[in-house]
């Protein structure tokens, strides 16, 4: 057992507090990564509030992981000690299901889903067919940690040219976007509007820009609107401005909504293209404003997109490296985490908070 | 001008009565059709009963249109009198949109969008920018009538081997459900789900299984799950029925909603495969129940779909034609409209009522 230090809630009225556990050894096909750097993900919060309803305490957050390898099992093949290595939001999948077996794992319909590097299974044996329990756990614990231990196939290697600390929140806010901005076949000389502008719309932002994409940014804050045309926004408005908003009817290709809360889409669907989609990325429950008055006129659509697999993290990881592209963070000790998630709730960031996991002590 | 007979309501709160108007004469490119067959849309009661806040009386509904042309304009090529035709949902449209452009008038993005055949522009000229009235009327009055007169470019052919009163439901009920199969890629081998088994509900169902499709029903009428099948249903059951929908998790290509009016399509969400579509055919404003929680983990779309073009129109008209495929229909007498009414809005139609116009007297 490899002894390990970490901040996780034992209730969802806990502030996170520092707590000691056991992380199991490496099996052969395992990493033990000791971290280096942790985003502060929306998810971490709404997850350790239990405001999903599925929280398993203790609950010890965090899916923007980098580190180091320090040892690796016996049937580890792409990495050694050393090496600058990243994981996102699984560590492992079934790996049997039609989306494993085409890569997208984060679609896993294995019977318990995949396993989320925090919080344990998608589907748990309790919600599983059968009752079911093919990870053999009910719980993991995430990146808040001193050290985490990782099947090398979900494990991403952080490319030259990536700071560790930069790279963290390319592994849930980055591929989190770019995802849907691939999937939807948005490229060159296209037009997207992102809403929401804190740790995933800035990256989407950042992305797309780079990808050669017309971006328009919709955001409630208006110290952002500045901000985001100095990362490249063509424009950027309040996103409640009606008045800014109705020149942009019929603008876009792609919507992505990267709110992390219950928020009302109608406004939105008038600027979509015909056949254009709006896209949400957060897990927000009920989707409110879908107008089908406005989506069948233009033959719109609404969806929902999550994570990404791990091919396309590895994707934005090495676009992010080839593009100079990296996310506005700012490095915080673990010691003040909740006063971070107060800001971040707040929509105090600009744009992500990353731990910095040597302040463990 | 042409004298005409017609029903239409005065008012939302009128039965339609008998009413006589004048029809222009035709220009070159127009022809004039002698009303035989109109069938009843559950569109027609909300219009009429201004359930969607924008008609314009008095309100002469039908836009199933089957007749015989009478006379042709000097540019007319593709019809001569004695022809049998068709009229479906839209008369007219701006012809230099893009939509337009790439044979997709249904999404016409002109300042009036289409001209529908009754009541009047899309986009009347109030709501238009500018205030602009590109067909320069402000209403048009339908097939409850005994002529019509429609630019040969908005007329279809009615394929030998069709009978007119079976071709009137396709102009609108099969089109509108024959549109969205098509354009969502929908072929032999898929799986369909359709919800409500009406007017359009019935005919998704003929013309998907005509398509090689498994398709299953999902009404709230206990009576129609054997009709259902025997039109050719793989299955039929209750949509409020958990129990029967809970096996079906995961199973369809795409669900059709034909449902008229507003409803929760939550507990349908759950049916989808991965990356598949809900497309909603009916005016029905807000679609409650589209949930994220559901939507993102399986990437799914809800989305629009809005009658279908001209040229589906007619490949949905020979389509059936081939394929030996007719509505079910029941004749009524234009005496008997509001009563009829009635019934459709009751469930109680099985499954379209056509007008026999030459009862107008």
């Amino acid at each position: 057992m490899i002894k390990t230090v970490g901040y996780g809630a034992r209730a969802a009225t806990s502030r996170l507090e520092r707590m000691e556990f056991e992380r199991d050894d490496p099996r052969p096909e395992d990493v033990v990564i000791e971290v280096m750097f942790t985003g502060v993900c929306h998810s971490d919060i709404h997850q350790v509030k239990n405001e999903w309803a599925n929280t398993v305490y203790p609950c010890v957050p965090g899916h923007e992981i980098v580190g180091r390898v320090t040892r690796t099992g016996d049937k580890v093949s792409r990495f050694r000690e050393g090496d600058l290595v990243g994981v996102g939001c699984m560590i492992e999948s079934c790996r049997a299901c039609e989306p494993c077996e085409s890569g997208e794992e984060n679609y896993c319909e294995g019977p318990n889903g995949w396993l989320a590097t925090y919080n344990g299974p998608m589907v748990p044996a309790s919600g599983a067919e059968g009752g079911e329990n093919t990870y053999g756990r009910d719980n993991t614990f995430g990146g808040y940690s001193s050290v985490v231990v990782v099947p090398e196939d979900f494990v991403l290697s952080i490319p030259d040219g990536l700071a560790p600390e930069a790279a963290a929140p390319i592994l849930c806010a980055g591929v989190t976007t770019w995802s849907p901005l691939n999937h939807w076949g948005i490229g060159e000389g296209d037009t997207v509007a992102i809403v929401g502008f804190g740790g995933l719309g800035h990256m989407a932002l950042k992305l797309a820009v780079a990808m050669g994409v017309e971006v328009t940014v919709l955001t409630t804050t208006p110290e952002k609107i500045e901000q985001a045309k100095a990362m490249g926004a063509h424009a950027a408005y309040i996103a409640t401005d009606k008045t800014s908003l109705v020149p942009l009817a019929g603008s876009f290709d792609l919507i992505l909504s990267t709110v992390p809360d219950k928020h009302e889409v109608g406004p939105f669907l008038d600027l979509l293209k015909r056949d254009a989609s709006l896209v949400v990325v957060g897990n927000i429950d009920i989707i409110d404003g879908v107008d089908n008055s406005k989506l069948a006129f233009h033959r719109q659509s609404v969806a929902g997109s999550l994570i990404g697999s791990i091919a396309e993290t590895q994707d934005v990881l090495d676009f992010c490296a080839s593009n100079g592209i990296a996310p506005e963070v700012e490095i915080i000790d673990i010691k003040d985490i909740n006063e971070a998630f107060t800001r971040v709730e707040n929509g105090e960031a600009r744009y992500r908070y990353v731990i910095d996991m040597s302040t463990l002590g």
